[in-house]
């Protein structure tokens, strides 16, 4: 029989996350080339001759998960300093740690967090960082989607140098990648505490001229908000507000400390919200009110952040504790149900990005980026509702196919087109530089 | 060469989580029957003949962590509802499912949360529940250490009709397991506001007699705090303490909503507690003061409260929520570091279970409960500082190895001494009747 499918994904529970959150009990999928074909029942679409077949073996298929915040090539400061107070960790780990990084280091490291996130089931990230054309080759190599860009702020990079040649960076970076199947980019200033307003205005209409987003660190801390008070007699979000910054394509991370009216501009502009719960605790920043910003209609994704403050890239494990830290500081435990959080991961979190048309759900004529999730495990069984077993019980390790733009870039936990062992060994060899410093 | 060890576990970077909190970054662990012979560097004692070796392959070998709260047979009802208010949860779902179990559903349900806890790195729990003497048979079955204890409250129970009967159950069961070498068994009064006082007078006099530990709910939410308040003029903590109740032997579980005062009749009393931080978000009990328990010098442990409410049984999970929880509640990134964290998960947790002589730490004389973790995997890499990386960042599914009392019951990810499949389906088929009900 003549292969009319590239890919066959059968005998698998599938969750859709489509606008109607259809779900096939034992359902298949198909993809030709990089885009799902069909969606279907297995006993119609499961018979289809395709080049390769993936047995889900009554395990959930369901769409790659969307990290909408990260530092890839953080994960070679993994556990290098924690419990700190955030001066110190900055200052005398993270910073001295930074000024030993270039290209080729940055590319190492976005590897080892693309292997991890490709392991993970995760399918698509947005990055901010330095030397952020090498991590947007790290993630065209390993095969995942991806929105990168350099960060820009005041002082200046061991990269570009003074800012000016960092805008000129970015408009090189878009110019380079634009017409790329997987990589695209931002416009990335740090945040309004490192950026003045003639950069971040200059971001902005860099991001509007060029049609992509615009992603910032936004009121994550206290002492951001104060200070930006002090500066600007505005709160962060308000400030911003004055630039005319805020518009549909921003993509604002964090958003911990929020006023009644930070709220309002935010959903004014149609803002878009990153929320990084396990960075969040750990750094001590506080509790983003995220199922308020949910309420309010406002779009938030999920993000691991980097993995200096995490200290993993595994968005289960944030599901898992979004949908729980929420119920605890608000004395509600039916707030921010399995059904929202697994949104937020998927769908709303390419809605973030501004790539909902490309990828974030199972829909014919999307891209091809989907997991398979093996449910034949202790720990996940018995199963009454998968939702609940995707936000409450699944790791990133039942994880055992992941698929990016119709490309199987893992099965059966094991990376197909990556070297997972020189990966790991690059990463440890930049490790000791680190540590003698 | 003759034996001169049973077991030898080499070539790992051994955490021994004694008073000394010993490292041997190159490490070896020596087994003699049940108990831990000598410990120390690979280089001396990795070439001790043995009749079985376990290489730790560069790994972190450490002890078995030490559950200090659970329900193991809920596993039968993971996922079985979620994101409800707490009555519509206990009362249209989790009581109707448990009016259906009996001895055997719960053996079953025990047996599956054995499976979990022995694949992710526990190798000690204490569990409450019906049917206990079941529970008691599928640990010592499944080869696991546990204190068990039938659940005793004032209306009549489905395992042993009116509370007299409760408490011949609970002296018939320690009685029964008194010189088992695994399971041993505590009087376990569900909580002040499920048992009256002379119950738990009763409850805590047979704990005395026998030398066992006491084992209740405590201060879990505000509504206990008020109906107990309501009902006899006093905290729950208050409460106990004026029932004579508070001692060494009790270990009270969550302990979320304390006084001032609360916490000094605790620490008076060297009362233990067990901090359960993965329920307490879940159901919205709030978050207990663990930070200032530990400050006072209270020995507080670590537990997954049952399945329905968490909803899987990874202390690592546990140590990360635990470490990171205290942290943004208040605002303090050096609260809950984690040392502290890891003390919680072993050593202390089996202080607070009464068992720190037997197990929690790797020393001479004490009993082989110990695992080995992959720390080659992208997630783990690289490596600066192992506490860090066993609370931050490992997960269950990286455990490799799990020795309980001499006996490897866990090796490359596989039950060595418990049929999974029919464990699995043994819980499938259960669920379907809750199911259908
Ligand atoms: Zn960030
Ligand atoms: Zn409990």
């Amino acid at each position: 029989m003549t292969p009319t499918a590239d890919l066959l994904i059968t005998n698998g529970l599938v969750i859709t996350m489509d606008a109607q959150n259809r779900i096939f009990e034992n359902g298949a999928v198909t993809i030709i080339g990089d885009a799902i074909a069909a969606i279907g029942p297995a006993d119609k679409l499961g018979a289809t001759p395709a080049r390769e077949t993936i047995d889900a073996c009554g395990g959930i298929v369901m769409p790659g998960l969307v990290n909408t915040h990260t530092h890839a090539a953080m994960t070679l400061f993994r556990g290098l300093a924690d419990d700190l107070p955030l001066a110190e960790w900055l200052n005398d780990h993270i910073f001295p740690a930074e000024a030993l990084l270039d290209a080729d280091k940055v590319h190492a490291g976005t590897l080892l967090g693309c292997a991890e996130m490709i392991l993970s089931g995760i399918t698509c990230f947005c990055d901010m960082y330095l030397f952020e054309g090498a991590a947007a080759r790290a993630a065209a190599a390993a095969g995942m989607r991806a929105v990168v860009g350099e960060v820009l702020y005041d002082f200046p990079s061991p990269n570009y140098g003074p800012i000016e040649k960092g805008f000129d960076c970015t408009r090189l970076l878009i110019d380079t990648w634009k017409d790329d199947p997987l990589v695209s980019v931002a416009v990335e200033p740090h945040s309004p505490y490192l950026c003045a307003p003639d950069l971040l205005t200059e971001a902005a209409n860099i991001a509007r001229d060029n049609r992509v987003p615009l992603v910032i660190h936004l009121s994550e801390t206290r002492k951001e908000v104060e200070d930006v008070r002090q500066k600007y007699g505005a709160t962060p979000v308000g400030h911003l507000a004055e630039l005319g910054v805020l518009a549909p394509n921003l993509l604002a991370c964090h958003c911990v400390v929020l006023s009644d009216e930070d709220m309002d501009l935010l959903a004014e502009h149609d803002v878009k919200v990153s929320h990084n719960p396990e960075s969040n605790m750990k750094l001590a920043s506080g509790i983003a009110p995220v199922a308020e910003l949910i309420r309010r209609g406002i779009c938030t994704g999920l993000g691991t952040d980097g993995c200096s403050s995490n200290n993993n890239l595994d968005l289960f494990a944030e599901m898992d504790m979004a949908a729980k830290l929420h119920k605890a500081s608000s004395l509600d435990p039916t707030v921010m149900d399995a059904a929202t959080v697994l949104h937020m991961a998927t769908i709303d979190g390419a809605r973030a990005l501004g790539l909902d048309r490309i990828t974030g759900s199972l829909e014919s004529g999307k891209k091809a980026d989907i997991i398979v999730i093996d449910t034949n495990r202790p720990h996940l069984t018995p199963m009454y509702r998968p939702e609940s077993h995707l936000v409450y019980a699944v790791g990133g390790s039942d994880v055992t196919a992941t698929i990016v733009n119709g490309r199987v870039l893992m099965k059966d936990r094991r990376l197909l087109h990556l070297d997972l062992e020189k990966t790991m060994a690059d990463a440890r060899q930049i490790a000791n530089e680190i540590r003698n410093g």
